[in-house]
């Protein structure tokens, strides 16, 4: 018995479900407050641990996030669910943590020409950003940790690649600063499964347990086999979409994000435990839909159904696991 | 200077380009053979070293292939090019023997019910099938290799699962029967990369070097997971579609064969060596266009282009492979 208990937690994995924040600042309809908490439910009900609700940017920035503070209120209602919000400076993080956020994200880019165009502000400046909101989390609520997602990590389109060492360089500068996790993002859709894995193994390497989440996106339709590719690196949390939702920079089909129904699958096929309940998650592309009419969802599994034999576990090939 | 050429050679891979006999026989439109030529042109000019050009079915059953052994005759007037093609049987075998073909590649379901309901015939009568057309091949053109492909080798939508030691065997008695390659088909997209992995493993313990290439799906968005993970099992040939033509049988975005721009572009980026020159790649999409106006064409590659920086030769991350 405790072999198969330790066999899971060494496999299972952590789908951190960033549609809510990610997917909704990235589309210009704004979705009405009631849906997008209609949405968390059928997120949580599908049973997604960890979600990322909310950006606590100023408002006239970004009116699709006026009701961050409203809309963690409402997330953090759902027992055992870790709400996360993602927050640019210390402004910012205080308003998430008075909301009652569990967790902070912070991004900070790893291209220089990208963090100046994005921020206007030096990498070196967000770190002292990161310091700043770490502190202030110290004082106010020093049981939230905080997460530094370091975008561009893999390439910018701006300046083009970006040097290994300055991923690195940014993640040890970013821990020391108090951040408790720092995870890599492919904001642009230029990494590869060679460049995933290799980058984490140097980044668990340098910064041991603080080393945290593949945010991994599908612009050129690699997103799966990088996630695989940070899988086999040791990474246990992704980041992810329903639906894909976040962004067709380029065409149809060209999502931006990882979806998260295909992620799952891919997860669950192999027989690594997502604790996520496939036939609901699709069921929570409908709340999805109703709260943003007509926008395009993305999704393969979803549109082809499961397998036959499905659920996993009743294959053949994973009975061994059971 | 060997040391270079010995790990291009180890790293390197064969794209297989499979489009005009998988993806023209599974859309409705013919089309016509001076597009099929212009098309198989592109493609060569675009680096592909193998090509399935087409199947050598009876005309009334696929009127698209009905010139076959002429696209075949033309084919084959680009030197260095293998040109495969598909033969169901004896009869299609000695048609494409007589039009020049260098290679044979014949299907061969692991799924009993899918044998009965494609060619109604048992799996041991298929090894048969295999043994007369090996041995019609040793009389009339002993230079040319069989394959057979090992089609739901990964799951069966009529039957659900496919015993992996049913796979094993099979590619055990193709082989006794006279095939130089056995390769895995995943036709319903029903394969994830913990089984692939498995499965090609096992096939290459079983039948050494006869193990032959990885023809997989992107039904539900794990093509190109599921390639990489063939790859680290050792796979070095990998079947792909241009376009990903070859059936979107569920839903627009969910394309059946996996598409090559996009595999092409995962190898490339990894800094292994397809011998494809992308741009080119991306331009035979014209000719196919062409060929078939108004039929879907898959591919986010394409779509979202080369990432700043391209070639990956030039890539930091790449530079200590030169």
């Amino acid at each position: 018995m405790s072999a198969v208990i330790s066999k899971r937690s060494t496999e299972a994995v952590l789908i951190s479900e960033v549609g809510p924040r990610d997917g909704l600042q990235s589309v210009a309809a704004t979705m009405p407050t009631a849906h997008k908490r209609a949405w968390i439910d059928a997120l949580v009900a599908a049973g997604l641990r960890e979600i990322e609700v909310a950006s606590f940017v100023p408002a006239r920035l970004l009116p699709q996030m006026a009701d961050a503070a409203e809309v963690v209120r409402h997330a953090v209602t759902h027992a055992g669910v870790c709400i996360m919000a993602l927050v640019p400076n210390r402004h910012g993080a205080e308003a998430a943590l008075r909301a009652g956020a569990h967790k902070l994200t912070l991004p900070v880019s790893a291209s220089e020409a990208h963090s100046q165009a994005n921020v206007r502000k030096t990498r070196e400046q967000m770190v002292d950003e990161v310091r700043a909101v770490a502190r202030l989390r110290d004082e106010i609520a020093p049981q939230v940790p905080l997460e530094v997602g370091l975008s561009t990590a893999f390439g910018c389109t701006l300046q083009g690649p970006v040097a290994e060492d300055d991923v690195i360089w940014l993640a040890e500068a970013c821990v020391q600063a108090g951040a408790h996790e720092v995870g890599l993002s492919d904001t642009t859709g230029m990494a590869n499964p060679a460049q995933v894995k290799r980058l984490f193994t140097r980044l668990q390497a340098a910064v041991g347990s603080h080393a945290g989440a593949a945010h991994l996106h599908n612009t050129r339709g690699l997103g799966l086999a990088n996630c695989l590719a940070a899988y086999e690196a040791g990474v246990r949390t992704f980041d992810a979409s329903l639906g894909g939702l976040g962004g067709c920079p380029y065409a149809p089909g060209a999502s931006g994000n990882v979806v998260t129904e295909d992620l799952v699958f891919m997860f669950e096929a192999m027989g690594i435990d997502t604790g996520i309940d496939l036939p609901r998650l699709f069921a929570a592309r409908q709340a999805l839909r109703e709260g943003l009419p007509g926008e395009p969802l993305y999704g393969m599994t979803p549109e082809a159904g499961l397998p036959k034999g499905w659920p996993s576990s009743a294959l053949p090939f994973n009975k061994a696991l059971a």
